[in-house]
């Protein structure tokens, strides 16, 4: 039996950790009230997020709200909150995700501040960010030290096992998701025998219908018809289940901090890497990783189509975004074999007027019931993938950057031995 | 215009061929009916086949028949076919189709002894050779010069193109078919036009059950149930209508003389060919090559798991029997990729005690919802074929000849050679 008070403790911030968590938060709120107060506006800070409930992980964020009436304008609130945080947040920068804040450092320590508007439960949200404080109000209300434990228990565990996160580019279960399933179901473990146990699509309400195409449907408490778990990917749905499993048959205290990874072996794997980078753009991870992923999933795409036959990829976004794609060869036939309509269709005539053995390397020939001819292509990869990726849209950033595109192979670069030892040592919980 | 009655008389016997089949033949009758008398059977010599129709193409072969009553077993029928088969053909040798006979060479043309039963229309056959005698009959009864000059065109645009025989390994068109659709149909273009127009399934007869799942249906007329045309392959067919497409738009003489064939050219097509040779059991055609078309498909089935890419293949039956395959490569990847089940099965707990970094190259990870490892595998494929095949079944004759299975590359041996050549050459009619 494991010691979960000993693995609690370990997960949630130490005194010191706590001490200047709170000394910081007295500060911002302290001196953001002073700047509404001094701006006349109608308007007051608010802690949100997991610290505010007291289910936070060590090494956290500050989430601090400036919340509004909501007679303003979107655009006066934006004005006055980034305004306001600049003053209280020194050498603050900006994000522009759905909704525009400021966040910065202090002691260590981001600190996001974000504009709000004042909302009511089941009230219609003018901004997507309008429900953090009801959220933190409600958690708060349903929660005591028992559940706070059993909430810290599974955030623990879902960040060692890579799920953890609600950002666009991770897909994964937000904080609030694994309150509301603790608070529903009591205890950690009870948490994972549902994801050990369960198949198909996890519903907890089959009402909430803009949920049937999400894999997991889990009905938001401050607005029933939201699915909170809206943003938790197939992948990571399917990652859960088969770590909820195996840690229910065999529990170590290594699912919280982290399994085991291999060496990257020096075994022979008779393949080919090639890496394809590009300029990565200067904005923020949940613009560009969906890009990224629609990127790499047209690579990928090409090299099937191509013959190349794809076995994996890695990206890493570093200096540039690069894209490790691992090859069964990068050589392929001169040729490709090219078939014509069905012997009961009339189009064979049309087929066999444009195509004759002057203009094919073979053929025409018969394969099985339609005739086919072998026509040149381009043999080497390199030479294939650049002029097909120029063809593509990857997306409206990434296409402005098509010119910085590079093909090539595995050099000593930091960035290409961190990509490479990324997907050798790849386990179960990337 | 073509002159049609120049191309029919190049397709059928000269004068000189046309005296020696003559004498041939009635040297044959008398020489068997001599026998019959003198074993005081009651049987008769019956020419049939083409040349006793006058439908036959220049070449060709004569086939007796020897019919007896049905009162007879099939063992006496045998008996004495073969024996008077052996006394009237010198350096006669055995076949056994679904039949017994004898055939040997007189003059050069190839003569057939075939013993039957005696029947009529619509009784029940005893074994698969007693219609001919019916059909033999039946077209002499519905045909005369005209419909006989239409035969032999339709008769030579087959064979021309390739879809000709109805041999087990040839899956087409047999002499009665083609007789049967000009009768049907009148001339030779008209049954072109059929071809060249019809889709999907071609049947003359939806009331034959047995042909549900052959692609052409053709009634035969001295036996209404049974489709004359089964033995046509869906890739005969196809061929068939292809070209009796390319025909009609555009005719010329060499249809009907083999259409003209490329030379093979020596462009790099970056592949590997590999030859898989067997020993040439001493069978007739009949019954080998099914089994070498199951050895063939086996091969191509491995190739195409074992992730080989194989591109096309080829098969010379000389002195062994000769299978080329060219592959896109004859190296693969030292590992494969093995998928486990899905997130939401309780199976992935089996797979993962199965499955870990001790025993796998890569792995387990993630692959998108389930887990897999990487595991491995014999790179090269002349190491990987052999095994594979022997444990294999390939027809009960060549199981007996596993061990003589060879891998290798071309050489420059005759039917190395000879097979490349058909291969590379390969046009529409093969």
């Amino acid at each position: 039996m494991l010691d979960y008070r000993k693995i609690h403790d370990s997960l949630i911030p130490d005194a010191e950790e706590k001490e200047r968590l709170a000394t910081i938060v007295s500060k911002i709120i302290r001196e953001v009230d002073a700047e509404i107060k001094s701006r006349k506006l109608d308007a007051s800070a608010e802690l949100v997020g997991s610290l505010s409930k007291g289910t936070n992980l060590k090494n956290g964020d500050i989430d601090v709200f400036i919340v509004f009436p909501r007679t303003l304008s979107r655009e006066e609130i934006v004005k006055h909150g980034l305004s306001i945080g600049h003053k209280v947040l020194p050498k603050a920068l900006e994000r522009y995700a759905e909704h525009p804040y400021v966040y910065g450092f202090l002691d260590d320590t981001k600190v996001d501040i974000v504009p709000c508007f004042r909302m009511k439960p089941n009230e219609k949200i003018k901004s997507a960010v309008d429900r953090s404080p009801l959220h933190t109000k409600w958690v708060r209300e349903n929660t005591d030290d028992k559940l706070r434990f059993e909430i810290i228990l599974l955030k623990g565990f879902m960040k060692g096992i890579g799920v953890y996160g609600s950002e666009v580019a991770k897909g994964g279960f937000s904080g609030y998701v694994c309150e509301i399933l603790v608070i529903k179901l009591r205890t950690f473990l009870k948490v994972l025998e549902l994801f050990a146990s369960s198949e198909k699509r996890l519903s907890f309400d089959d009402s909430i219908e803009n949920g049937k195409d999400d894999s997991l449907v889990l009905s938001d408490p401050v607005d029933p018809g939201r699915n909170a778990a809206a943003a938790v990917s197939r992948h990571n749905l399917a990652k859960m289940r088969i770590l909820s499993r195996e840690y229910l048959h065999e529990s170590s205290e290594e699912y919280f901090h982290g399994l085991p990874r291999r060496e990257p072996s020096h075994f022979d794997r008779g393949t080919v890497f090639r890496i394809i980078s590009i300029d990565r753009p200067d904005m923020i991870d949940d613009i560009i990783f969906p890009q990224i992923a629609k990127f790499r999933k047209i690579i990928i795409q090409e090299c099937e189509e191509g013959g190349f036959n794809p076995i994996d990829s890695e990206v890493l976004a570093s200096d540039k975004i690069h894209l490790l794609i691992e090859l069964e060869r990068a050589i392929r036939p001169t040729f490709r074999v090219h078939e014509g309509p069905p012997g009961d269709s009339g189009e064979t005539l049309k087929f066999l007027d444009k195509w004759s053995s002057d203009n094919t390397i073979r053929g025409p020939y018969m394969r099985g019931e339609r005739p086919a001819v072998e026509i040149p292509q381009e043999p080497e990869f390199d030479k294939f993938i650049l002029p097909a990726l120029l063809q593509k849209d990857i997306g409206a950033t990434l296409n402005t950057l098509k010119g910085s595109i590079r093909v090539g192979g595995i050099n000593n670069s930091r960035a290409h031995k961190e990509i490479m030892r990324k997907y050798l040592s790849r386990n179960l919980t990337d």
